[in-house]
């Protein structure tokens, strides 16, 4: 049996949740550190991404210090530029004024990434975008977008800056929005220290095939980070893994290991009305489960069966594997 | 020139709003009085749906004088059956305490209906249904969110209830969900107090017709109340009426006129990031022109096209209509 | 271990396939009596929906001795309403004459359904609705729609109609949408030999859970037939069963099986590019792993989780039963 | 008013159709002289794109007389890969054989172009792509893309083709998908004779704003081609132009605009139960009634507003220009 991989959550797994509903939050705000606290314990969770900036009052050494102690690392830092001040947008805010002050924590948010020895900065432009037609330059959004990019990149040449893509919301359409579209704009900033973050839920909602995504994305060497959840194709639900899309989960892990792909499985969920914790316990136990599949799955067989684009060939191959991943002695 | 509709607005449409990312909201908040206020200043605007309770503090006799001050009238109230309270659902949660706490909220909001003199208590209940494959018995949960309306809507004979349908979201899947389960669901209970709101943007990001929609309601008897906005059809975007499918919003009101429907022409809109009373103020600019643009549409030439069902007949008498209505000496 | 349900499929699954760009057929077509043998050589198969009217020169005695055979026999027959002369619809044809012919296929059918000892007459009216905004006049369109299965069905009082409903494909827009709106229909036709065909891919891809589907029709004693297949929710792809939505075709027959249904688990797909005995046997080979799935489920332990509405708890079960239903010792 | 653009249509506009359920087609078979002589007699269409091979028995030189005869001239030659021959594919078919049978049809396709002075050839490979997950190795799939596309392009190097992308339809998941993906995997083959038709439909079913698709392909001097049609954002169904989507076409020729893009406005519509000709006409009327619209809209005034990325001033501007363009003294 093969090595499990690290596993990993973004910060906000434990956190609580409002949204334009429940105005009053699904249940009572938790502080970085309580966070932190929680997601340590979940036995099998080694690294989370960090949000920045941490909630009111918490320093970088309190927060490397419940690292720690929660057995924790950190992999990335999201600056939050999707709050209010950035909500018509960060990089590409009409506002050069605005823009200014996301670059400024943006250039913080590396600081501190530095500090956590995090690997990456996590780029999340949620509020670069538009809502309606007709409500921007599309050439002018898009060069706002790739510039601002390229100029912190260029900024902090020795950190690596991950790009989280996703098709809208908050805004109605968000600026990068596809792995195609993201491998364009990098090319574009001629830097490379930029990098995609694939959300597997993102992908899948946004019409592409995550593990054609992941193919394209690692063809271009640009496969700097990923995170999986679920949701019913039409909006980021960031469901539980696997409750929804087994074999399409099972195909993009495939696709990772055939390419020797070794970076953390993460985890993006958002359990408004579930245990937080206890929904990363279940999501980690799926994931497990998804590498003895791999394990077993007849790897040769498989590529033979796509060789033919054998579409029968293939789903029985993946199904003897799959739906025996829970069973047996292990 | 046929009279103009009356037209309103939910009043949400002049408060600020959070989500999940923007949780420090897009703007300040405001008090229920406030957004009376701002409301007031849209010239057209005749009625609002008030959501209960209001902000903190604020009292009912506070509401009245204010909708007074302001020239407004209430045409519903909204209990807030979608707070944290609620975040498993009201009418359908699983705790039957929870559930008799949401029965008490909507007696306490159907009094104050009484008091504000307004047409309808609105039922929109958000969080009542599921989020995962698996996670309800459906038989029971559909038992739960029948049966609750009926004892709601039986303990006020002489008050009359609208249900606001509408596909997802919060949840991820809804229990009053489109317009023909509406309709069966309200036959089950038996009640003749319980009636429908149909939400344009509900119907069409549902994958209704929403002029369908509007005509299986109103042969039914059933479409007491509605409302307008607009999205790109996968989400309840809740856009500027008219700013995408001006045909299908002048399908719609074309519908409501054949059938001789006079209710209010009301807006549920979230403008996030736009100036509230500026958005109200161009909307109904928007549906002015469409109310002149039925008008001008040739009706019986159009029936004709109908009943040959004559699609290219049929757009070239309403292009002529629709695409002439800002234009000329007016 | 349970009783295996017997499996069924719509005879067109061993057809050949054109569609707007193949025009010439992504294989040659095969007639009535060979498409029967072909399903004859499925070793699980049992009995067949068969179209009508048969492929050129075949006569209903050919088709019972090619059935008996074959050993299968003939579970439905499916009047094909939707060819060319019924392009702008059959029962809502605009034209009385094209309505009347349609009428007349469909008492010709079902006579033929009697001869061949069929359960029920299959009404897909694929044809029945719209494309375009403002093309119909939608009460007079859902008339047709309703006094036309009203007529067919008072007209042979001792037969079974089944509708089956679909959201669109090939209309834009189809009358008979959803479970909701079916027996809405169904009841305004006052006839008690009218009952429902539950697609699961139509169900899926017109935004319903199919397991609620089910459930709702249950309910009203309607569903009195069904038909698998997968899809990727956009569209009606007709793919293998289980080939995307483990999870949830899993929800659907566990909702069968605690209703006590117990009718033909039927296959509807188009294996357009596959060879169709093989694509039968992987999907009944899939089938039966659900059904062990099913005798390994821990049901009272779910129903309890459904009662607290616990998402997590559901999903552990069920990926438990699920995940090893390939595996171990069968 | 500036100068009207030439107008031009697929020539499969005046053809009739089938689908997998109208096997008989929709209305009786024309052959490629017919379909041009019906064309020919819509006053405002100048060019049409004609698909190869030709219908049986007919030659270059019939259709060049029949083109000059109709006064019209020949945009673009469409080889056809996606009949049954390539059901599993043209550039990225596993049968290196069929791969090499497709490579001689282009080939074909491409002299034909020239002897009838098209200019360019438009490849649309609708049968590249998969239908199941772990069908394909998505890496060597998108390799067979590139490659195809370069070895074709690279053997006629004074030769232009375009590649008209689209997201799915006939296969469940086509790998030429998106504007961006388009632009990569054309820079990847290095060829400068390759270019972009760009599809609104296409672009708008598969959740690009096909304003921001234009502008992006422009702005890499890609956007050598386009057409344009409707739909209701689920499927490519080809409506027509103007029928659901009149801001969003408004904006997208108001890109084209702006950015002094000249080509011809082009039809791809299949209007499968309407007269072919009445379709093409109501079409024309509307694209000039969108000619008039930008000629009056206040190009300056938007500008402006999108620099503030003002929504409501932008929708204010086009409303005011788009609702007027059929009314008053034109």
């Amino acid at each position: 049996m093969s090595e499990l991989p690290r596993f990993g959550a973004g910060l906000w797994h434990f956190a609580s949740y409002v949204d334009r509903y429940a105005v009053d939050g699904y249940a009572p705000p938790l502080s970085t550190l309580e966070q932190i606290a929680l997601a340590g314990t979940v036995e099998d969770l080694s690294v989370v991404d960090v949000p920045y900036p941490f909630t009111p009052g918490v320093t970088v050494d309190q927060v490397k210090s419940a690292l720690a102690e929660a057995g924790l690392s950190c992999i990335g830092v999201t600056p939050e530029i999707y709050l209010r001040k950035f909500g018509k947008g960060a990089f590409t805010n009409p506002d050069p004024q605005v823009r200014a002050e996301a670059m400024e924590l943006l250039h913080e948010a590396s600081g501190v990434a530095k500090e956590l020895g995090a690997d990456y900065v996590k780029i999340w432009p949620g509020q670069d975008g538009w809502d309606y037609p007709f409500q921007v330059n599309h050439h002018d959004l898009w060069k706002l977008a790739v510039d601002g990019m390229k100029e912190l990149a260029s900024a902090h040449p020795d950190q690596r800056f991950v790009i989280e893509y996703k098709p809208r919301e908050p805004r109605v359409k968000m600026t990068w929005d596809s792995a195609a579209r993201s491998i364009l704009g990098i090319q574009q900033t001629g830097c490379d220290n930029i990098g995609v973050l694939l959300d597997f839920g993102h992908s899948l909602y946004g019409g592409e095939s995550p593990a054609d995504a992941a193919q394209l994305l690692i063809d271009h060497g640009l496969l700097w980070g990923m995170d999986v959840n679920d949701n019913l194709r039409g909006w980021d639900d960031d469901l539980m893994v696997g409750s929804v899309h087994l074999t399409e989960i099972f195909e993009y892990f495939y696709t990772l290991k055939i390419n020797g792909w070794e970076g953390v499985w993460q985890l993006d969920q958002f359990p408004f009305r579930e245990d937080t914790v206890e929904t990363a316990r279940a999501s980690i136990r799926l994931l497990k489960a998804l590498h003895r599949a791999l394990d077993t799955l007849d790897i040769p067989a498989l590529r033979e069966a796509q060789a033919r684009q054998d579409a029968i060939g293939a789903q029985r191959l993946v199904q003897d594997a799959l739906l025996s991943c829970m069973g047996g002695g292990r």
